[in-house]
């Protein structure tokens, strides 16, 4: 996601100045690409530029570039500015902004609903979170990853929009799994898998997850763009929420314990899709 | 729904004969105002008409008007046709085509994904299961149903419409029973509910259910269209599929579980985003 975010802000004519990456001959390869420098730690990153953004992995890898000591983009970050995009825990974007601010430097939470293609042709979902001077601050940038500001939102404070995030996720994954049992079961009874994802997408089983990921379903072809690993992750995210508020969330938990089932069978590398193969009979060998 | 049918169809300029309810009263006041026929048994139904639709609830009512003693539509039926559109057991189907071609009638299943204001506007999305023969008989009548044939569609032998039709309500069940915990889970954060479901229509979250659903699940508006307990029943079918082919499917078992405890609060007749009550914090005295 980085990467292709980096490539569509320099096709619209901002510098990308640096890059870094924990593996150097991707960040080398970037850099390459986008004549900008590779660096192997993160404090140069945070010297090279005035808006940083993170694309991260989870709550750990947030933590661990705004670490308090040794190495971090906190090191010299008066005055700049940092865009973190990753979908973590809501009180993590609170701890980063806080963090930021004592360093001199203002944080705001991006959030993606939107997969890499989208990254590519600024064409992302993007709901951010923080203080609003920052966003306001932000704007011609993010405008240029949102399709000219149309899918650009402002949620509130920090953390608002990793919890917005937290439940689109999370009702995408319910619903890729639900639709993974409905064509799974589909196809045990025997029934045109072509005519039964057109039905659904004609009636009230509609959903944007038919579109996307009903044809993959069938055909397993399950080419990562959103992994089954990061639907897990995500789901737990809004499952702890809900466990703070005190809710009981079945199906969030159902979808979760079959993200869990497919990473642990050493699946997590697929795309959402690929729960597919825990529904379709015969399944269990997956080919992608 | 059947009186609705029924009401486009007269609009479209056919005549209908007679009607029948298990209330008395209630197709005596359908019956007058269609200018029919209400009847208080089967049989006389069978006798005043070419086609005959019957709208049941569930397997038991459909097997009882096709009763093979007594009071029945198989009386007298030779060279009458029938339209069943019931959501039930696919293997059901199977059995009525087989008892109305040994009375010498036919049989067609017409399953319908949609809710009573397509009923009554003949834009219905008509699953047809039966001979096709059959289908091409009935195919000007049901034309006049779904939106002029745009929504009609022949899915194959008898129980086949059945089996789609089931797969359809289990993931919008399953749909339905995800928006409410996102939703849910919203509220509890304090989240403005308006800007989640904006959020959620133009993301992966996206379904027919958030707009049919989203808004109904947030104001407790649970005005019937379709109701839990018919959700239960539908997701139970399917899951009874899913066990004859030895398949898993834990969200439709999840989503069953929640449709069944709605109905044993006594809340089986709010309408399938009922299940919103179970899903926010602080409900749970619907008030709908």
């Amino acid at each position: 996601m980085g990467a292709n975010m980096a490539r569509c802000l320099r096709e619209r004519g901002y510098t990308v100045a640096a890059v870094y990456d924990r593996d150097a001959k991707v960040a080398q390869a970037l850099a390459d690409e986008l004549s900008a420098k590779a660096c192997e730690t993160l404090a140069p990153v945070t010297a090279s530029a005035d808006i940083i953004f993170t694309v991260v992995t989870d709550d750990n890898a947030q933590r661990a570039v705004f670490a308090t000591t040794g190495d971090s983009l906190l090191v010299g970050a008066s005055g700049k500015t940092f865009v973190n995009c990753a979908t973590i825990t809501p009180s993590v974007h609170v701890e980063i902004e806080a963090l930021a601010e004592r360093a001199g430097a203002s944080a705001l939470e991006a959030c993606m609903a939107s997969s890499i293609p989208q990254a590519r042709n600024g064409t992302l979902y993007l709901m951010c979170g923080g203080k609003k001077p920052v966003f306001d601050r932000l704007r011609p940038v993010l405008t240029e990853l949102s399709d000219q500001g149309k899918l650009l939102r402002y949620i509130g404070p920090a953390g608002t929009a990793a919890q917005v995030k937290a439940l689109v996720n999370m009702v995408m994954n319910i619903n890729t799994a639900g639709l993974s049992e409905g064509l799974g079961l589909g196809a045990a009874l025997g029934l045109d898998l072509k005519m039964l994802i057109e039905v659904f997408s004609q009636t009230g089983a509609a959903s944007r997850i038919v579109a996307t990921d009903g044809e993959d379903m069938v055909n397993r072809d399950h080419t990562c763009f959103f992994s089954a690993a990061h639907a897990a992750k995500d789901s737990g995210i809004a499952l702890a929420l809900g466990s703070e508020c005190g809710l009981s969330l079945p199906l969030a938990a159902a979808t979760k314990a079959q993200y869990d089932r497919l990473v642990s069978l050493g699946l997590g590398g697929l795309d959402k899709s690929g729960i597919a193969e825990l529904t379709f009979p015969g399944r269990g060998t997956p080919q992608a």
